[in-house]
């Protein structure tokens, strides 16, 4: 039995996480939860997964759980302890009983907790990009001096982590990322100012969230990915590629020295790169439907348009300039994102507010976590004033 | 330094094993050469790599070799050993130096000396697929005994070997084998009949001896492959797939039990593969142009047509029989490829020679090499007199 904490329960790696443990009971048990605010899902899964301890980011929303399991009668009886802040997601990420963190909150607030999780020695199944964005080396080093292993859950790294499986890492050449392309692909450059978040949000082959989805359509989402895989299989950027697969069926790729290439292929659905995760080395029976290539027809590869695209050359370049860069890069993508996503900026300006906030920054050397966080606050405060 | 004794060193795989000894003389070194009769190419052979034995499965050939090298000047230094018969070919198949049996004889020749050379405890790269087509059970019985690595040298099998690779045999759900769909695969049904070699021999992807390329226009080839993997990888028949591949870039893939689907993918090169066998695990630089999937473009997937292509069907049908049976459509396959190949019979009666061979044998259990033999020599007696 692996007992599962699960920070970010409520979002769409939340969900599937949690739906492996009810398909599997006889394999995970949830020890532990954390989430942001939303109190009406979390109270389900409470109730369904009974934790040990929860943990919420808002401590008005902990305060308002704490009351419910006290007077609700089907939450009366559960021994539950409700913490809240960074300090109880902390907590929760590092609990004694926990054999394995899943760490799935959206963005850069997962960056402490995914930290914390590591010092303590628990196994990460890592979806959330960004503490290997913001801090790669720093995040890596302490994973190696711990001897924790970092389990990739993005169907991309999990496709290379597969791929890499009993070969020898100085045959390694070349990592090869699949995108689909997002939903704007074909969409012309001139078409591309006035593009709606409603029409940006109809994802082609993935269900995910509104941050990721966005990050999708600008293909920044496959920048943060070359940047976390640089630092997950510790290979420089200009051997990884991105290519376009508008199918998502390959999920990506690697290219050995003999010329060979390893691809990890399936239907497009997390369960199975998290459940490889979770249950890792072992694969699990998860009864999805088989990939009939035959009827998917044709597999189709196309190099990236950079000119549609410039945030996946933003993230390329954060990268080769290393230190504060990433995080800064990060930042101002959050911010613009969700700038975008409230309609304050039009979607050509996602790019061009994290190319200012890039342009202004003079990158620094990252000795420690406080230096991480001191540059996404930094990112953050330059593209928020370069919006008003 | 690894030493290697090339058995079938004239045929399309013998000439590119040579071409990675010349090309890695500091990682091999070429101990034995075994050969049918082709004297002149054999001779330019010697010369290069100097091997210490030779042995020929012609006794007037290893004669007149025998006069050649004492008589010519370049060859007259060589200290080397010329061998005849089967007897010949097994002393070099077991040569004690020798640390590798490279086997790639064309057809049932290859059976007897690699059988040998598993007795004698060597590792097998084996590129002749007849052993196991005909004796799968008794050969990996062998070389378990002994304690023998099988390694495979075609490349859907590489592929299979290279996609099972750190993972766990219980999540094998599925092997998925490739095929081109060989020279012949639109040609309608009703223009099959009169079908000349010299058509039937263009194949669109892989350059190979004609005995397989006739193999791979009838997609018997296909059809002994999965005979092949059955016993290579230990699993049923109703767990190996086929599917048409047009471009050869997919070499073949593993299925497994969580939907996840690992494949191997390359140019269509020789050397790919049997470089993979030859220095497992570890991969060589070959120089070869790298795969480039946005240039490829499409790679598409269907089902073959049975109808078409009957013998595969014969094949999964001999090997779901058991015993004698395979040795039997081999045997039979042998025989109708070579009429046809020297135009005594047409294409379509190929598969019709094989059907009523099979059909005419009562399948025996297997015991020793020797029930094997007997198997093969009554088919092609039996296909002889069919034709006659």
């Amino acid at each position: 039995m692996k007992k599962i904490v699960l920070l970010g329960s409520t979002g769409s790696i939340g969900a599937n996480t949690l739906q492996l443990a009810a398909d599997f009971p006889d394999r995970f048990q949830v020890v532990g939860l954390t989430a942001g605010s939303n109190n009406d899902k979390l109270l389900l899964q409470i109730r369904r997964f009974r934790p040990q301890v929860v943990a919420l980011a808002d401590e008005k929303a902990a305060e308002r759980l704490r009351r419910q399991c006290r007077s609700r009668r089907d939450l009366k009886d559960l021994k539950i302890e409700i913490l809240s802040g960074m300090e109880g997601l902390v907590r929760t990420a590092t609990l004694d009983e926990a054999d394995i963190v899943v760490s799935a909150i959206v963005g850069s607030a997962g960056l402490v907790p995914t930290f914390e999780a590591i010092r303590a020695k628990k196994p990460i199944a890592l979806a959330n990009k960004e503490p290997l964005v913001m801090a790669g080396a720093i995040i890596q080093e302490e994973a190696r001096r711990r001897g924790v292993a970092i389990l990739p859950v993005d169907s991309e790294h999990s496709a290379i982590f597969q791929s890499l499986s009993g070969q020898r890492r100085g045959d390694v050449h070349r990592l090869i990322l699949t995108a689909s392309g997002g939903p704007l692909l074909d969409l012309p450059l001139a078409k591309r100012r006035t593009i709606k978040p409603a029409q940006a949000l109809k994802h082609p082959t993935w269900r995910m969230g509104t941050k990721i989805t966005i990050d999708s359509a600008t293909l920044m989402n496959k920048g943060l990915e070359v940047i976390e895989a640089r630092w997950l299989f510790d290979i420089p950027p200009d051997r990884i590629d991105v290519v376009i697969h508008r199918q998502s069926i390959v999920h990506s790729m690697v290219e050995y020295r003999d010329g060979s290439v390893i691809a990890q292929m399936g239907i497009p659905d997390m369960r199975g790169p998290l459940a490889y995760a979770l249950n890792y080395p072992e694969r699990l029976p998860l009864g999805l439907p088989a990939l009939d290539l035959t009827k998917v027809k044709a597999l189709t590869f196309e190099l990236p348009d950079h000119k549609k695209f410039p945030c996946l050359g933003y993230a390329y370049e954060a990268l080769k300039t290393g230190g504060t860069m990433p995080a800064v890069l990060n930042a101002a993508n959050e911010i613009a994102v969700a700038a975008y996503l409230s309609g304050r900026i039009g979607f050509l300006e996602i790019a061009r507010l994290i190319r200012k906030t890039m342009d202004g920054h003079v990158p620094q050397a990252v000795k420690n976590l406080e230096d991480v966080l001191e540059a996404d606050r930094w990112g953050r405060e330059r593209a928020m004033k370069a919006i008003s």
